[in-house]
Order: structure tokens, then C-alpha cells, then sequence
């Protein structure tokens, strides 16, 4: 088949399928409640982070220029770098210019086609592309389900395999947490390294879940983080033993073979970070807006910032999608094939940078909206 | 063996090839002359582009907050995307958070296992990582070797694959032009589809040499362009048919699973854009300092903006970039084996971002530098 047959037919089946996806931009004074993103902090927009943007551009230039290891690496990265590392409760951190890559690269400097991972089944897609790169063995493990970790770690311990074990402290669809000190348990027990990736735990807990557990620093975790989520900017990280960035400096090609983050969100991901630092309220706020929509919703409180709510059929959730962005209020939307269990939820974000009177007036749409659907 | 033995091993033998890497930060005011990385005609540090990242995180924030498919697409996105397009004289543009993620988005999102990829032996990591995460049938194709590339075709047209041909204009390494107006015509007779990497190529060759031969436009021909080199920002884009644009924005996993390209990186490359269009004088110094230096030293012009000297050691190459550092000069070195050819060589890059006098005082640096370790 033709190149543009293929492609005609691959459109015509997403259409048939309505899966099709449009991207509908939006301006910089975008007068509707922004509860989609993964701001959750409202650092985004902080006039101190934006400002930190500004000045790290006008300062270091527009680009970083050249890979971190030819002239690419800014005495700003290291900064950032170690006040990561601090805030963490880590040895070390290195800079990427996205989550995806931070996650990429560790997989893949990490593991061989000897080794075998482990992978909670509600894994980042990230995640799953650095297992596929690596070539390693991939047992992918029930959702959460630490026996079932277990008897893997057994079978990989017999078999002689050094074995990574994949999870994110609080997933990203669901919102619920990974039972991190069971896995990192075993993981000690049985040899092997688990990578922990905070996406979205970084900021909602403070340094996140992994530091909240007492786990940061033991040379069995090595955590993985966004600088696009509750740090309002772009890039990604990874903390843990000095050992682990050495390596990955060395043969990480997400690393070695792409120019270094921009000064901009490098210089505003530290701002934020201080914010964070500083502002413990902020985190306190996310988890008072939760717990207050779960209530009235009549669903299990998340441990993240985001809320998922179940609705009857695909039809159902973009339904209420639609009516709640009538209504001023921007909310995301799952559906098959993009969530783990086959259920359409609406997934709204408790971001604490909304303002409180948008916040409470967003609240009373989605009660009306979410009933009216359901 | 331990995670914790491995990573001593391996680090152990790279110490003892003397292939351990470390990263040298550098400050705002950083003194040396530099013509080590890809900023090619020195846009990063202009004035106008970094005012321009300031002024985009300012208005718009310190990161797009959300998966471009989300709320992440900013009216800004789509404003570069229209004048990349216009400006490379495609139909269409997607931009991406890297460079590395366009190549990884284009190649997974269109080839599959049942596909044929041709790939060049000099091509770049992120396309070698894209056919790999793909699981492509894949060719390396000797470099710039085109009886082989039409051999590949007629063996996959017998075989039915749908098949991929990918190499970049202006090659990094040696920073020699691929073949293109030969690739394109097979791949139009072979119902291939060619992927063309104008990193090295865009800015250096104004719209770039898919646009300079005349084949930008064709429905066979996809281009990709990093905003992280001669734009200087950060940040990647795929170009091409409205079809293929469409076909990544529902497929491409490196562009729905990751935050949308920040603000200030996607300003600034808007106004790299513009001044590469309205001052074409950019590139014609780039072109004359190539000539210079490569007169000077004895060596074929390259077709891009970077010139590879060979040294007749590691060695040799290693000592004549600490020389030439020393005198206030910065160059990169390329030893076994991140070169393709075994050969080391010093990488000078043709800036044309360097002011005339701090040039021409390189020159001389070069000059006896290169005299010296020859
Ligand atoms: C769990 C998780 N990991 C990694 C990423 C990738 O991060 P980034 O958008 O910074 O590339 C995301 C989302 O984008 C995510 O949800
Ligand atoms: C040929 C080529 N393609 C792609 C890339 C990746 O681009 P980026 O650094 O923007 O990720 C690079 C270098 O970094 C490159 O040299």
C-alpha cells in the first residue's frame, strides 16, 4: 500500500472510530478556569517564576546551545541540580529537556537486553518506550500488586537477571499511590533498583512521596521527575546515588545526543522550586480543593491533585466535557483507549493556582454538570 | 551482580579507556571564544531572540502547563508552526519539545514492524532510536551510498513493506550533504517515503537543502528541524504533508504523552525564524568563515557550518583541544567511538555569532594548534 493510502486509511478509521484528535490552541488571556493541566501548584503563571524565565533568557541567552557535554551544561543547570538533589533528600541530580527523556534515559542506561524490568501496568508511556529501547526482558505486573512483584523478583533473582522495578509514586490517570515502601522493601530484599517516577508527586508532597517515606537516598530508588508539572516549566530530572548520574552522563543518548534544557525553564523551574520550598500552604491548598470536590462528587479522594470521575460511557464524558467548557470550566477527559481499565472518566485538576472565587464558582459547575451526565 | 557492582564496573573500564566524560559548566560571562557548539549563526545570544523568550514567558507563562492535546497549545505554537511552514516551504509543521523527540515522533508514529527502514549509517541517535522503538525491519545503508539505498528499495517493494528512507541534509560528524535530489527520485519511483534531518541544514542553508533542491512540498519527502541550533532555543518540529502533520498529533507518543514546548523557547524561536528570513547575510558568513578556516588548514569546505579536522590520535585530538582552550578557544574533539569512521578529529564550528576580532584571533589559535599536533 501507498504511503498516502496508508495514511488516508489510518485517518478514515480514527474518524469512524471519533477518535480523531484536534488541537484547539488557546490564548495567552484565555478566560476560562484552566482545571486540565498539570499546573498544580499555579506556578505556571507565578509572576516570581515567569519573571525567573525572563531574566535566565536574558541572561544566558535564548538556547543552551550544544549537548550538556560538549559546551551545553549552564552554571545554572547545576544549580538547579543540586538544590534538586536537596530538596529530594538525593545525592545527585542531572537535567533533561523533557520528563520523557529523564525517563528514557534511565531505562536505557540502565538496562540491557540481560536484565529485567518489572512495570506497574498503569505506566507512564515514557516509561514503556525506554523499556522498549532498552531491549530488556519487560514483565509487565498488575497494577499495584506488590505479591505479584514479588514473585517476579523471585523468578528474576532464579534466573540471575539484574532487575529494575517501575512505578510512579501517585499515577498519573487514576491519581491513586504506589505502595513505594513494600516495593522498596523488596527490592533491597531481593537486588534490585526501583525507579520511582514523581511525575505527579513532586510539589502536591512537598519533595514527594518517595522523600515523604523515608526512601530518598537509599541506593536501591532512583527517582525520576518533571520540571513541567508542579515546577511550571519544562524539562526532567533524575535523582539518586552520585553513581547513577555518573552513569547516565556517560551513556545516556537522551542525554548525550540532545542540546541542554533552555535557560528559560531551567532558571524557572529553580524559582519555582524555592516557591515550593518556601510555601507549604500551596501543597496544603490542593489537598483542601481535593478533598472538597471528591465530597461532593462522591468519589474516593485522590493521593495526587487529580480527580477521576467515573462516567457512564465514552458519550456521557465528552458530554459533560463540552458542558462544563460552556459553562467556563476547562476539564480533561479519558477514554478508551487511553485509560488502563477501559472506564471514561472526567479528570479534573485541583490546581491551587486557580483563584478562589473561580475556584468555587468551577465547583458548582461541575456539581451540576456531573449530575446532569451521570 | 549487584546494580551497585555494575555500576562500579562499568565505570572502572571507562576510566581505564580514558573515556569517562564530565561536564564543564560554564558561566553568563564565560570569556573563551566559542566555536564548539551549534549555534550556528549566534542567534542564541541576540538581543532581539532573547528578549523575545522574556517577552513569551512573561505573557504566556514558564511552561505550557499541559499535553499540547490538553490545554498545552498555545496560540504561539501555532503561530511558529504557520511560519516554519511557510518559511521551509512545507504544507504543514508540528513543533515538539526536542529535536531528539520530532525524530522519534516521525519515525515511530509512521513505521511499524511490518515496514522497511532504510537508514544511512551516519544518521543521528534520536532517528536510530526512533527505528529501534518502532520495530521496523531496518537497513543500515553504507553513508551517502545511493546504488545501495535503490538496491534496499527494489528488495522491499519485492518484499510489500511500506518503506522509510532517512538521512540528514548536512551531516553533524563530517558535515557532508546527503545525496538529496538522488534519494528523493528513487523514493518517489519506489513509493518510499524519504525522512530528511535538516538539524545541521536549516539556518546554515536559509530554509534549508530539502527547500535550496527544490523538493520541499513533496508528498514523499518529510523533513524534521531542531529549534536548538541554528534558531537558537530549544525544541524540535516535523514537517510535511498536511496528512502526516495529522497522522503524529493522533499517533505520535513522543508528542501526545509530553508537556507542549514552554513559551519563552517557543518565542524565541519565532523570532530566530524571522531574523534568519529578513537577514540572509547570516548564513553567507557562516559560508565565508568555513571557507577561511578550511583553506587555512587544509581541508575540504564542508556543506555545513562545521568543519572536521582529523588528527592523527585521541590522543593528539584531546591535546590539541585543551591548546586551543588554553589560548581561549573552544572546540570540540570526536574520538573513537562516537565517530563513524574510527578517525579523531577536532569539530570547529563556523559561527557566524563570533565577533570579527574574536574570529580572526581564533584563526590564528587554529592555526598553530593544529600546526602543532599534526
Ligand atoms: C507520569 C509521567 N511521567 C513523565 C511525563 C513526561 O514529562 P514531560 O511532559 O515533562 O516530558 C508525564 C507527562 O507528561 C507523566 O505524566
Ligand atoms: C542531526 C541531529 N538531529 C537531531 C538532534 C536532536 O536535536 P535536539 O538537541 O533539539 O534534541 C541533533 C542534536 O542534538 C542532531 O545533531
Amino acid at each position: 500500500m501507498s504511503w498516502q493510502s496508508w495514511l488516508e486509511q489510518q485517518a478514515d478509521e480514527r474518524d469512524e472510530a471519533g477518535l480523531t484528535r484536534r488541537l484547539l490552541p488557546r490564548t495567552a488571556a484565555d478566560p476560562t478556569t484552566d482545571l486540565a493541566g498539570n499546573d498544580y501548584l499555579g506556578l505556571a503563571g507565578h509572576p516570581d517564576v515567569r519573571r525567573a524565565a525572563a531574566d535566565a533568557a536574558l541572561a544566558w541567552g535564548a538556547g543552551s546551545a550544544a549537548s550538556r557535554l560538549v559546551t551545553g551544561t549552564l552554571e545554572l543547570h547545576e544549580t538547579l541540580e543540586q538544590e534538586l538533589a536537596a530538596y529530594l533528600g538525593q545525592p545527585a541530580a542531572l537535567v533533561l529537556s523533557t520528563g520523557y527523556h529523564a525517563n528514557l534515559a534511565v531505562v536505557t542506561a540502565l538496562a540491557d537486553r540481560s536484565c529485567r524490568v518489572l512495570s506497574d501496568a498503569h505506566i507512564h508511556a515514557s516509561l514503556v518506550d525506554g523499556v522498549r529501547l532498552s531491549r530488556a526482558r519487560l514483565t509487565v505486573v498488575p497494577h499495584s500488586d506488590v505479591a505479584a512483584v514479588r514473585d517476579g523478583l523471585v523468578a528474576a533473582r532464579e534466573a540471575g537477571e539484574r532487575t529494575l522495578v517501575l512505578a510512579e509514586s501517585v499515577y498519573s490517570v487514576l491519581g491513586d499511590a504506589a505502595p513505594l515502601t513494600d516495593l522498596a522493601a523488596l527490592c533491597e530484599e531481593h537486588g534490585a533498583l526501583l525507579v520511582v517516577d514523581e511525575a505527579h508527586g513532586l510539589g502536591v508532597h512537598g519533595p514527594g512521596l518517595v522523600h515523604r517515606l523515608g526512601l530518598a537516598g537509599l541506593p536501591h530508588v532512583v527517582v525520576t521527575a518533571t520540571l513541567s508539572k508542579s515546577l511550571g516549566s519544562q524539562g526532567g530530572a533524575v535523582l539518586g546515588p552520585t553513581g547513577v548520574r555518573e552513569h547516565l552522563v556517560n551513556r545516556a543518548r537522551p542525554f548525550i545526543f540532545d542540546t541542554g534544557l533552555a535557560p528559560a525553564p531551567t532558571g524557572s523551574a529553580l524559582a519555582a522550586l524555592r516557591l515550593l520550598r518556601e510555601r507549604p500552604e500551596l501543597a496544603a491548598r490542593v489537598h483542601e480543593r481535593v478533598r472538597e470536590l471528591a465530597d461532593l462528587l462522591g468519589v474516593v479522594p485522590p493521593d495526587g491533585a487529580v480527580l477521576s470521575i467515573p462516567m457512564p460511557s465514552p458519550a456521557a464524558a465528552v458530554a459533560a466535557q463540552a458542558a462544563a467548557l460552556d459553562a467556563g470550566v476547562r476539564v480533561g477527559c479519558f477514554r478508551p483507549p487511553s485509560v488502563p481499565d477501559g472506564i471514561s472518566r472526567l479528570r479534573v485538576t485541583a490546581s491551587a493556582g486557580v483563584p478562589d472565587a473561580d475556584w468555587q464558582r468551577a465547583v458548582e459547575v461541575l456539581r451540576v454538570v456531573v449530575k446532569d451526565h451521570q
